[in-house]
């Protein structure tokens, strides 16, 4: 018998509200900032956005940080547009970073192309985009300025800050840079230095873009992008994310078209899977942004001794590491190295490999698992603070 | 005090004496050869060197297959040439392919690019090179034209076929299509099917290619080659070749010059090595040939219950499989797979995991174990033939 009981409405929807943008911009010239390898520049205007309330104590500010191809919308929708922030499903009311408790803010980070400056952005100087004028910069820079925007917010220590990938390059930067302002770190899927096995796939996705001659030198910004080396340079990476697994479950051979013609045309799912990725991101993000990011990345190296705390300190940040079982572009042993440093320096750190067959994108998708551990963490962080 | 006995002599050459080249032409139009995908094609040549003496009897030849990259030149110098055979450590006196024993053949495959018919060949119908007019091969067709060798050199059956990678799948087409015609294979590194990352990675390569200007639709040949394009498919194929562990044990974080200033250059000694490995490739091999081969690659598919051995058959054919632990490009799992299906049909099966840190290069360096491995195998199937 069928039941005449109307079904239970439920609101899936948890999202914070529509979000607004907000600008920063500070080190104006001739001050500027100064830069990690030793240059002087400004002015920087850094794009931010905010979820959740600021409490009075301002002590429930949480930092997360974006990935190489991220940005400043992390979470909810923006005004007139449709796009969800890329770490919705971990940021809203009551998901792993509470918006009804915590102050959630993310920035684009300097270099970038989604509002921060970056090669893309114009030089006051003369009116052009900097292109290959803009500095060379590494996750450090990215850190300072991010620092003077938690400054700016009047935000004395970060209650923690987070991010995957060149997210948790920041993050253990912070550590490294800010230890007295923050309380907690959250590094996930990510390294205390880069591999050469990383430094390569980075380098053949510069290679893909500069071999563009549309690449001109980084001066295209008249004639528009090196579509097909920053699509190509995307495709490689894409691979890099997902596991040979995950991409097994997804396309195995099947293909594009069942009266298919062998030919150089993508005949298979997963190639035009990796042609649809590509694609898009040439709408969406910056060449030169590209090259800029990956060399920071590449440069970023904290598995000195004294590199990430000197020896004979002892912060009382707490750590959470999470790594991923198939994630093969930031294998779990980096993740490892992280805690064997933190745990023989004496500090508070939690470590948990979780048992994804997602690659390097689990930190995207695998939220069930990161949003129990984040949230018992940051209670446990928050309650330290305020018992 | 100094001895003054003259030091003892030691010959470390145990290389084959100069090679010599030897071409096949046969399928003159309008028989040809019957292609996998149903057209006919002709004439074909196929270029083959040899090392040992064939027997009276004819049955001391073993058949040896070559990767992507590799050509007929196997072992020993070919006269005027400095460059060792790909396989030098592993076919010779005394070796694992033993030339005081066995006859060993080599053939470039065809759709080569170093004697055998292939895209760069000229098309005796109008003269000019095939390009993009040469047709749509698959391995089965490699393994079609190097039936035709066999026939050629009177050979009823081969004792063995041994291959690794690309090498590998043609063994194992061997076995589907001829298996009366071979005593034993030795398929090395490869699987029963190409998985959909190997088809990214290989899709990645080709777009590099297709991506280059100068490869003008296949039709750069009164130009030259597309460098650029070519060196990055050859950059991205080597990230795949080697292992995480073998490129930090290789080059670490190492940088070219002390001195370095941060920029869009290679820095690190892991970017120069795949630009030199790039450039290199560019000398020697054809990007058309890049293109069908890893086209032939991507449609290999032996993975079909009826596939390799047709239900109800059991070919007296015996297996030695061989797999390299760090190898992720073709993992062991994949061999495994080999493995399980051979032995699903009672077949006479050994398999080998060898616990190299080599990644998929192995098959080209790790000479000991595969050495005795081989060996061993060699002389059972050889008693097995003539006890």
């Amino acid at each position: 018998m069928k039941s005449e009981k109307p079904k239970k409405t439920v609101s899936v929807d948890k999202s914070p509200e529509v979000i607004k943008t907000d600008y920063y911009t500070f080190a104006e010239p001739p001050d500027g900032i100064m830069l990690d390898l030793g240059k002087s520049f400004g002015p920087v205007t850094v794009v931010y956005e905010t979820y959740g309330v600021l409490n009075d104590k301002k002590d429930n500010a949480i930092l997360v940080l974006h990935a190489l191809s991220g940005d400043a919308h992390a979470a909810g929708f923006r005004e007139g547009d449709f796009r969800l922030g890329w770490w919705d499903n971990m940021i809203g009311p009551g998901k792993a970073f509470d918006t009804d408790k915590y102050f959630i803010i993310c920035s684009n980070a300097l270099g970038g192309c989604m509002g921060s400056t970056g090669p893309s952005s114009k030089n006051p100087d003369n009116g052009n985009r900097y292109g290959l004028d803009f500095p060379m910069i590494t996750i450090k820079d990215m850190v300072t300025v991010q620092k003077k925007l938690i400054d700016h917010l009047g935000i004395k220590r970060l209650l923690s800050i987070a991010g995957g990938s060149m997210g948790g390059m920041q993050a253990l930067q912070w550590v490294a840079s800010y230890p007295d302002r923050i309380l907690s770190a959250i590094p996930i899927a990510t390294g205390l230095k880069h591999s050469p096995q990383q430094i390569a796939f980075n380098e053949v996705g510069r290679q893909a873009i500069m071999a563009d001659p549309e690449w001109k030198g980084g001066n295209y910004y008249e004639k528009g992008q090196p579509a097909r080396g920053l699509a190509l340079a995307r495709m490689i990476g894409h691979i890099t994310y997902m596991s040979d697994e995950s991409m097994e479950n997804k396309f195995s051979r099947k293909l594009r078209n069942e009266d298919f013609n062998l030919s150089f045309n993508p005949d298979f799912e997963v190639e035009g899977y990796l042609h649809y990725q590509g694609d898009d991101f040439v709408k969406r993000f910056d060449a030169n942004t590209y090259l800029y990011m990956t060399k920071a990345i590449d440069y970023f190296d904290l598995s000195g001794e004294e590199s990430l705390i000197p020896l004979g300190e002892r912060p009382d940040t707490k750590f959470l590491v999470i790594s991923f079982k198939s994630d093969w572009l930031y294998p779990p042993y980096q993740s490892r190295e992280i805690v064997k440093r933190l745990k023989s320096r004496g500090i508070d750190t939690t470590y948990c490999e979780i048992d994804s067959s997602y690659g390097h994108d689990a930190f995207l998708v695998e939220i069930k698992e990161q949003e129990h551990l984040v949230k018992h963490f940051l209670n446990k962080v928050y309650a330290g603070n305020n018992g």
